[in-house]
């Protein structure tokens, strides 16, 4: 089955009667379009039985090079508001009792639409679009198979970067030209060294790296429209006191999620099977986050692998699992396996060992 | 005056009693902060009296290094709803009858404000914060100008790049180069070669240069926080026929526009000037786009150049004048200085001519 008709047979179960999508992941995965995004709105907006595109007048001779759905055209001059009366009014949109709105669209963008739409109920793409998006094909995971072995080779130019003297910064530019050399976009590269491995999402700075030093290295590129991610561990020398036991139950917590993720299982399950091994060793406080997302276009998408979520699990789905550590004033250990779920369990895409790297 | 006391000045004057804002330029610009954004929502409150951040746990140890404003934590298993309400009982905010909220914030974050303060009018930044950010300090000007000239050294790589047989997208990668050798960030580079020269956001790809092409070259990085915007037009070998004279009419309506852009005009009057000049030339239907907007810490911001738009130019504001005419299936030509208005008028900060650059 086609996407578009998936989408509007779950419309349908559902009781969705529009469905608004801005440029991005929900798009470019539903049309395989990925139009200039700015302040101008450029929507989709699907019904039942129909669709059209809000268009900027500046983008459509450039936007119709790629689809034959209708547009309804705005200028700079008249602004939007007029072409969206005459779209909803065309596509019945204004008899919807209930919407979909993407998640990532502009604040600005929701509100024309909604203020359109005051009586209708208001969703989200995550419930959606998003639960399609979970399952992925043949393609996307081979894509994604690929995804793995570039930041693998990414993570490996990193630690061949880490020395004395040499900045956290210096660490992330060499990812990002790793990835770049692959003819893949990098998305983001945490190096957090020393006291900031303790922050998650630390910011990649100007810190020089020194004897000693806890490393985590966290990255991510895009190829063909598809995302990687991965944590490995390493040290510049020597690992700090009590580096060796807690990095083993980080690892430990892996295993435990690694064996919980089975089809029909639920996504809390398999948080509450890595909670569970740190808790247990004395380190529940120091585990500030979910156990895991979704993987796909995105870098985070459903399924979300948190301690409340009954999303049930199928084989298809790609997700991280990455528990971790962060003891502040002290150091951080997250480890973080991408996985494709297999009818008989996780198949893991990367090929490093989580074992940590002691660079001297 | 701080900005956060010329903003509750602002806020005050036209009766707004919350200000919410999400990672971003707003927020940059307002406390100089630039925490990591995803899916989980992390929001500035302000009021008259009072902040606070809506914090995802996991960012909070990391945020905390940069600011002391009181954070609402909230943890992936509870999810934000509970530290939303603590936060606006707290500041008061569920009181509130005006509320602004970020342009860019997204649609789902939004969401959450919104569905707690049903009844409030809701308006967004860039009729708020927006007209704050306009005027650009000396300071400001200072890094726009150091933005201008590196984007003139990204132009002249791209024209060095130009020959037959290359690709749209091997330009785009020479002028990505140069600003990474400039420490700045690439932000955007269009190269739109012969017919894709009619598109004003054409997206660069694989199509190879040949002898005769017109190429518009539109390009801008960041640096220090703030950004660059230019383009010029180039042609390998000899123009076609017409292009001289289309390169004039557009030529002459950046002239017009520059000597009507003057403290205390309106910004309709200015895109009335560039308009006029390719109206009377014939060429109207062709001019699909706005005169200009304004740049500062983003690419498009206010003022923008509209025929519609009553903003009274003020000296400070910085803003492009970028006519262009579009023949589909023919060529396009656009040109696009930035100007810091000055008492007297404005001040064009390329040092790179508009001529057509030929290329042989």
């Amino acid at each position: 089955m086609e996407k578009i008709d998936k989408l509007r047979f779950l419309m349908k179960e559902t009781g969705v009667d529009l469905i608004v999508l801005s440029p991005g992941a929900n798009l470019n995965w539903l049309l395989g379009l990925n139009p200039h995004a700015d302040e101008r709105p450029l929507l989709f907006f699907l019904t039942l039985s129909n669709s059209a595109f809000l268009m900027p007048e500046l983008e459509a001779e450039s936007a119709r090079q790629h689809t034959d759905i209708n547009f309804y055209n705005w200028t700079d001059a008249s602004g939007p508001l007029q072409a969206i009366d005459q779209l909803l009014t065309d596509l019945k949109g204004f008899s919807s009792r209930t919407i979909v709105i993407d998640d990532t669209m502009r604040a600005d963008h929701a509100a024309i639409v909604q203020d359109k739409l005051l009586n209708a109920t208001r969703l989200f793409t995550a419930s959606t679009i998003g639960t399609l998006r979970m399952k992925k094909n043949e393609g996307e995971q081979r894509t994604l198979r690929i995804n793995a072995n570039q930041a693998d080779i990414a993570m490996e130019s990193a630690w061949n970067m880490i020395a004395p003297g040499i900045t956290e910064e210096e660490v992330a530019l060499a990812i990002q030209n790793s990835f770049s050399n692959q003819e893949a976009s990098p998305q983001f590269s945490i190096v957090a060294s020393g006291f900031n491995s303790a922050f998650p999402h630390h910011q990649t700075g100007s810190r020089v790296l020194k004897e000693g030093d806890v490393i985590v290295i966290d990255l991510g590129g895009k190829f063909e429209g598809y995302a990687s991610d991965i944590t490995r561990m390493a040290t510049l020398g020597s690992p700090p006191k009590d580096y060796t036991l807690v990095h083993q139950i980080v690892d430990d917590a892996v295993q435990a999620a690694l064996a919980a993720a089975l089809p029909g299982e639920t996504a809390k399950n398999v948080d509450k099977a890595a909670r569970d091994v740190i808790e247990k060793a004395g380190y529940g406080d120091f585990f500030v986050h979910r156990t895991g997302h979704g993987l796909g276009s995105e870098i985070h998408e459903p399924p979300f692998i948190t301690s409340t979520s009954e999303t049930i699990l199928e084989a298809g789905m790609v997700f991280s699992i990455e528990p971790g550590i962060y003891m502040p004033d002290k150091f951080g250990v997250r480890l973080e396996e991408i996985v494709i779920l297999k009818e008989d369990g996780p198949e893991i895409l990367s090929k490093l060992s989580r074992k940590l790297k002691v660079i001297n």
